[in-house]
């Protein structure tokens, strides 16, 4: 089982997050306490906005192919990034080798995009799924996980546009092929992805029992819980986080996302609403 | 411009070819002399097949992403490994990942397959080529090479029964796909590819001027021309070498293998004929 | 924590020992029940020596930075290897970086050497355990762990000659200077180190409580035993390994090595000494 | 022969030096034009200080072990960090092994230290020279090249007090010890080394004949020369490079730092003073 946040709001120090909370990411990946997997060794990725950044640039990224615990690279790199949204995954291979073009975030353009879940019976389905995106962007996939083929299909449903529509286009095609295939439950999936302004979130899965998912409580009510805590009080009312599994131990802080369910973090009011595939 | 070499004959040490001879695969890595590409850094790669290994066992394979002279692993298995049937592999990248999956050579049950060259604009061919793979192959693909969708592609088309015909049809079909999308030229090759038990080497181009390709000479005219030799005197009647580049400097130990033919190494006599794409 | 095996007696296909067993060396890395640390991603080693090895052959070594679990080379060397006498080694970090030349087992001419444990507060004790490395052997110290230190120690100490001494003149080194410095319960660990004829075992720590090491039962008693298992038939009465954790659970297969003492795996008998450290 | 460059001055985006100039510093990695070895594929390291870092602040560290050409994290990090102030190297290994602990720059608090030559006969000095340094000190060497023994030594002599007498000190011991040990012309160097304040550079071989090293044209000479060339009236007249190799083709801009002498880059006037070896 990978791990994963998503964070918007004021910029901070990547490491603020990837290595100081108590229960931070990549001491997650040490002792993921909750996964099916028992290790996350099998590579890291950290894709990142610049400040000031202008809109539609392209965010950077960072993906190694070791355990998170021992990249003295990415530890140097969250000492020295501040960042005002960027998303971070660890991995934990399911079965696609080991590599690079593997490593969570996928970047195209300006957007990024990471999961956490399978597509069942991949191998199976792979061929169909693939001939399904846009002939355009298929000289752009790069490795071999579902979990790109996934974005790849998303892009090609038009994710720049209707992002939440895409998504759900997306995993009713794998319901549609699964389905098709014999396969039973045939998707598992967390999902975050970005264009550099809006992150949008989803939880899903075929059986109705996804993996886990939190989002952040309000910064206000926050501070109103903590009046003395002054971490918090450096953040911005927009800041927010999401992650697979809550960081730190503070009563209140974390919400679960509902199942089937998806939402978005922008400037004013987040959005959630109801995940429902839509079959081809 | 990668480097490669093919081995069939009595069964010696690896490191006797890939470390010994003056002009061996590993210092070819650092002075490749006459190649494109200045250096071959990108992967390193070899398979060989067991001595007494029954008919139609896997070969064993070692892949590796660093530069090939600095790699101590294959150093220490080139000491340790004696094998009458192997194929080595340098890598210089024409821009695919560096990554353990694009390296060659190549397996699929008791086959191996490598390649020098390449198949120009491969991302704008890519797609319609991967569609003619055999579904009940697709899953098996495992890096983003132009060399392993060749590969693949001349299983589909029949690699294990009549393997010249196989890759002369993947060759057409490259032919046809290239002109179909205006690309010039598309594919330049040496190939050689192995059951375990007989070699098939390969040299064309869509141009009619393509990478070099030697054979050695036979073992009886070698030891005739180089009596005192006893180097070569170890060596059966039967033993045969096939390299992109020539190792040594042994006069009359290498002949060109000509454009626009294949060569196929085995028991008894081996054979040499004309090499044609069979279009679709 | 580390996990390690020695094994010694009919040539066996590493995979065997690597892969098979319920409990294998692999499958420990990934779910490493009874360590200190939860997991062994930073690193893997075998060191074999050949079938037929003329004596003081220097033995093969393979040695990978990343987990264990996800090594293809490693899987391929197991699966083509044949050894009648290896010492395998997944490591956990105590601290010092995930390199090739941290990773055991350690070699020097026909001798190997793997460590479990720990220099406490190897830092601060260091430089004068260097010191008294013979100056003709500084040079070959080719990584930074305690572990390698200890086999140069115990090389300066007459390792060729008297090996169960070397080694007890190396830990009361160790002790007489953690005592100087200051350091409670300075050593902790179990060795094996063989010159490919002999292989020598060691468990102890300064606080009389070491990490666990276990031997096998002789063959004839484990095949009166289990006269229905075939495996166990094919091994010589010489057959013999040393394992930081038992595998697999063969009832009565496994002795639990006593503290603070060694054994001695030979042809004939086998022995057991007690182990005592030397101060200098 | 490794590749090296330092940059004082303006801040810029790394990209625009590492990558970006006709003979930039990846470039010279894959066709090295005037070094011994033929390629630089061993690695490859940066050190940067932040815009606006305090003083002392420690700078940030990456560094990789395959061949600079195909990193892309480095590709990635150049495009998305701007300093005005680092250190970037290229090495290709004069024997020491390919690790992330033997790349450059190497770093003690606020310090980074780079070299280009080597100690001649490394192996029998290193000894004596790694007992010259500080106890102190001594624990914090983490590779096993001559180049950190060297910026050990210098800290040793006061590289932090007075950094040029240091590094003459240090040069001295090594010329001291090679005359002990019958080494002919131990020392060949050019080295970097800042506080992240000032940067010093040295150029010195026991031959008085040492590769090479420039640095650039002060900038309003360089403005009046190419009054049209927007690129360098961005640049303060304090910005500053050196380098091992120049880059780009500008005539006039860099000046061979003399034989035996070292600079000082620094707010106001640059210093260049007389190298010589302070023995023991």
């Amino acid at each position: 089982m990978c791990r994963w946040l998503a964070y918007s709001g004021t910029p901070i120090r990547l490491e603020e997050l990837l290595y100081e909370p108590r229960f931070s990411l990549i001491d997650q990946s040490m002792h993921s306490r909750l996964g099916v997997e028992t290790t996350n060794g099998d590579g890291v990725g950290v894709g990142w906005y610049g400040v000031d950044a202008p809109p539609l640039a392209e965010p950077a990224l960072f993906r190694g192919t070791g355990p998170a615990w021992s990249d003295l690279n990415l530890r140097e790199l969250a000492r020295s990034t501040v960042s005002p949204l960027f998303l971070a995954h660890i991995r934990a291979s399911t079965g696609t080798p080991v590599q690079q073009t593997n490593c969570h975030p996928f970047r195209h353009g300006n957007w990024l995009w990471l999961h956490n879940g399978c597509i069942r019976e991949f191998a199976r389905l792979k061929r169909d799924l693939v001939l399904a995106i846009d002939p355009a962007l298929y000289p752009s996939i790069a490795g071999s996980t579902d979990s790109e083929v996934m974005f790849y299909l998303a892009l090609t449903y038009g994710l720049r546009d209707r992002p939440a529509l895409a998504v759900e286009r997306m995993a009713g095609l794998v319901e549609y092929l699964g389905r098709a295939h014999g396969v039973e439950n045939p998707l598992q999936m967390t999902v975050a992805t970005t264009d550099g302004d809006r992150v949008w979130c989803f939880r899903y899965s075929s059986e109705g029992h996804s993996r886990s998912l939190f989002y952040s409580t309000e910064m206000s009510a926050l501070v109103a819980l903590y009046p003395e805590n002054a971490n918090l009080r450096r953040l911005s009312e927009e800041t927010r986080l999401v992650v697979s599994e809550p960081l730190g131990e503070l009563e209140g802080a974390w919400q679960p996302v509902p199942e089937s369910s998806y939402g978005v973090i922008q400037k004013g009011d987040d959005e959630l609403g109801r995940f429902e595939p839509v079959e081809p």
